[in-house]
């Protein structure tokens, strides 16, 4: 296996862990999303990702390169059924997909690098106005997160239960991506526990962006 | 099974889509997203969905509200196995998952009311920047998703072969909402014969925005 992803994408970060879990090896190549104008954009790349975003991931030599994070989540459990990434009743699937997508669809990509480089570039906005929208559409985001998974009884040491899964693959990144611009996480105390615990756990120290090769 | 939405929401029309080619029954509740400040954002709702966006689904008088559309998508696949909305080999799913996901993540929430509503309000942005981003970010995903479709050899009738299902789900409400804001949908040939042809099935008919009782 092959992930063609960068240290810091919070998408390459959520593939690295589910890949640890899995306990599956797999290689790294880094696809520099600022130098050369970002590297996402060559047409090198774009014949594994006509996108142009990571992470990519091809799975055995001749197979068809893929894409989105969450479709490869859903492939590596699907594939390696060891270390269920879910649980096994379909409404505590629905609920712990809902969790991964509350922040795959509604807090990510409102604040990914193309958004805000749109935001100061073509409208013009100031640092702080962008600096504010980011930390607008994060806060609105793990605000819903933290009253739902402070609330239900399915929550346990991690998002669900008491094995770390699917959606700590996608919160972790995102909390990470978050204190890079400095939110405040106080108001989030559900999700920075689940944070620690994860942190503490050889599958995400692995994957977290400063262990990367291509670490800055 | 009682799904709350609203007419105009592609979220919803998502979600409708693949309860009728499932062939599923359910009923719908409106929820009027401008009307009162939001009906999404009272009390009541927010007991359905933290996260105050529709849809929300249940499917059983005790059981929990489920929210986010593809985390109903895959529900109502594993749930109901009839009429399949994915195909079945792993690498076939991953690349269906991820045409929707290219939608779901990478032009739906970047265009959604809400972020909308910040870009005016308290951006400040003229209606017209506000609709040269919409349009933006929408061109850019349909041409990726054009070039992989058209290049694809997978793609049939629909988006994966010849039976409508999970990346059509997604595609059509795109489009649909693309085409309120007058996209010049011209250099999308291959995303254009498919939403015909989806246009004609009664599954999508029913579906559409204007065949809902809170239709306006």
């Amino acid at each position: 296996m092959k992930l063609f992803g960068y240290f810091r994408s919070s998408a390459s970060y959520r593939v690295r862990i589910a890949l640890n879990l899995k306990g599956l090896d797999y290689e790294q190549a880094s696809i520099h999303l600022l130098r050369n104008g970002g590297e996402q954009f060559s047409e090198e790349y774009k014949q594994l990702n006509p996108e142009s975003l990571v992470p990519a991931l091809i799975d055995g030599a001749d197979s068809v390169p893929m894409s989105q994070s969450l479709a490869m989540l859903e492939y590596i459990e699907e594939s390696y059924p060891q270390t269920p990434l879910l649980p096994s009743n379909p409404h505590d699937r629905a609920y712990v997909r809902a969790l991964a997508l509350a922040i795959a669809c509604d807090i990510h990509p409102v604040n990914n690098l193309r958004i805000l480089k749109y935001l100061s570039g073509t409208l013009g906005v100031s640092d702080e106005q962008k600096n504010a929208w980011y930390l607008h559409w994060c806060a609105v985001g793990f605000a819903a997160l933290e009253q739902r998974l402070a609330n239900d009884p399915r929550r346990g040491l991690f998002c669900f239960g008491d094995r770390p899964g699917y959606a700590d693959c996608v919160l972790i990144p995102q909390i990470f991506n978050a204190q890079r611009f400095n939110l405040d996480m106080s108001p989030y105390p559900t999700l920075m526990a689940i944070n620690q615990r994860c942190l503490e756990l050889p599958e995400f120290i692995a994957a977290s962006p400063a262990k990367q090769a291509d670490a800055e």
